[in-house]
């Protein structure tokens, strides 16, 4: 029924987007379509309407790495309504699922009944359980695609190493109060990051709505690859924007997944770095 | 300067072998050539110098799984003057290197002068360490082959678990007296299998030179698979001869990485239902 994605293949990615999805369409031999988001971030309904026909794929994540946006249950409705009729697999990467700030809601693709049936749902302990260096995820999706993905990954990875299993099923034992802490502390970060970044001028970020992202767009014309090397330099590690898709470049991601301190400290040289009026 | 593996390309392996090299050499588009060993589970000369041009690869084991058989350094400096002027890469899997019993030698590939250069050596801490579910290895060889390997890796799997880089680095400032020691458990139990499987009427074990496998050849014409499943419903687990290519047919292959009690049991159990007078 769905088609995997081979030579002659195209993979729609709306972006700013993970850069890894579109390495893994070029290494599949698959042809990357980046269709840009919104002006706030959220998809371009429209662009995806004409990009979409004859697509074997659409990739995004939600809650968004970079952007820190979370499509909204109506953006994934009008997703299910383009698809319609179509063949087109839809991958959704919720690895933020638990990171979703008061005010916003995050609706999994596989609770849209028109998407449902379409959907590869991609998860991971990494987030949600801050296990990110152990190396352990799920999928579920069609049977046909789970089969192929399971041979792939017996045959290139063999068994996840065990001692990570035991962990992963513990983890699923945790109390929801464990995560919900985490999460809290994660608001308040997200707060510190927009009250240092709000009103200054030449700086624009939209308010994360989920994940541990702030995707900060800057009023010059400096590469964002030469923003980011400087940065570092003042050690201060941020990601280029143009690493995320064309529609990038002017952007750096910022991560709040540090200390409150630290924080503070790395935003006040990203601002001072950035002015504007200086360049 | 050397090949990859793609569609078009042939990849020689002497076979019986561990059946993964075939399954990955299918998965990157390449046509597998099976060279059966001779009857002496060494590899057949002649049959690799009528094999070998125009092969983009060469992939094998030393000591090797499923055969237990140690490739000598005549035979390794033999297949050097095959490959004399081609651009093959040669593949040696030696994740057994330290697994060889008294009376044979391991050389490796990288020490054979007229294979260093073309060779891709591939070394895991499963076997050495006993860390077989840690998932942790290794690779050298020719710049561009590490190069491309290193970038699927990081693509397709990202970093190694952390934790397991922290034990890896641990196991190798191990003493030599402590892996000396597993050695020797291998060697009384590798003593055992001989024992207990030699002179049997229509059972035939070339006698374990590494590894800790045996690769039992019996005199009738049940299938493998079929002998496999029988005993495992007799809780001995084995694995069928088949799986490894074409010419392991008429074999089991037994692992000796048990306790010798659970190794008496199981070799008395695949006596008693290989009885060949009785088939």
């Amino acid at each position: 029924m769905f088609a995997m994605v081979g030579p002659g293949d195209r993979v729609v990615i709306p972006e700013p987007a993970y850069s890894l999805y579109a390495d893994l369409v070029v290494l599949a031999g698959g042809t990357v379509d980046f269709v840009p988001l919104g002006r706030d971030l959220h998809w371009d309904l429209d662009a995806l309407a004409a990009a979409l026909p004859g697509a074997s794929m659409m990739i995004f994540s939600n809650p968004s790495n970079p952007t820190g946006i979370v499509h909204r249950e109506p953006e994934l409705k009008a997703l299910g309504e383009l698809l319609d009729g179509s063949d087109t697999l839809v991958v959704s990467d919720e690895a933020y699922h638990r990171l979703v700030y008061p005010g916003h809601a995050l609706t999994s693709a596989l609770a849209v009944e028109s998407l449902r049936d379409r959907t590869v749902y991609v998860q991971t302990f990494s987030k949600t359980y801050a296990m990110t260096g152990w190396r352990v995820g799920y999928l579920t999706g069609p049977r046909e695609v789970v089969d192929a993905a399971a041979q792939v990954h017996r045959t290139l990875n063999g068994s996840v190493n065990t001692a990570v299993q035991h962990a992963a099923l513990a983890a699923l034992d945790l109390p929801d109060s464990v995560m919900d802490a985490m999460v809290d502390t994660y608001r308040q970060r997200r707060e510190l990051v927009i009250a240092h970044l709000s009103d200054i001028p030449g700086l624009h970020l939209v308010p994360p709505e989920g994940a541990f992202y702030g995707f900060l767009r800057y009023d010059n014309d400096r590469p964002s690859e030469e923003v980011a090397r400087e940065l570092a330099e003042r050690k201060v590690l941020v990601r280029a924007g143009a690493e995320y898709g064309p529609s990038g470049e002017g952007h750096i991601r910022i991560s709040f997944a540090a200390a409150e301190d630290d924080l503070r400290t790395g935003l006040a040289r990203i601002v001072g770095h950035l002015d504007v009026t200086r360049s």
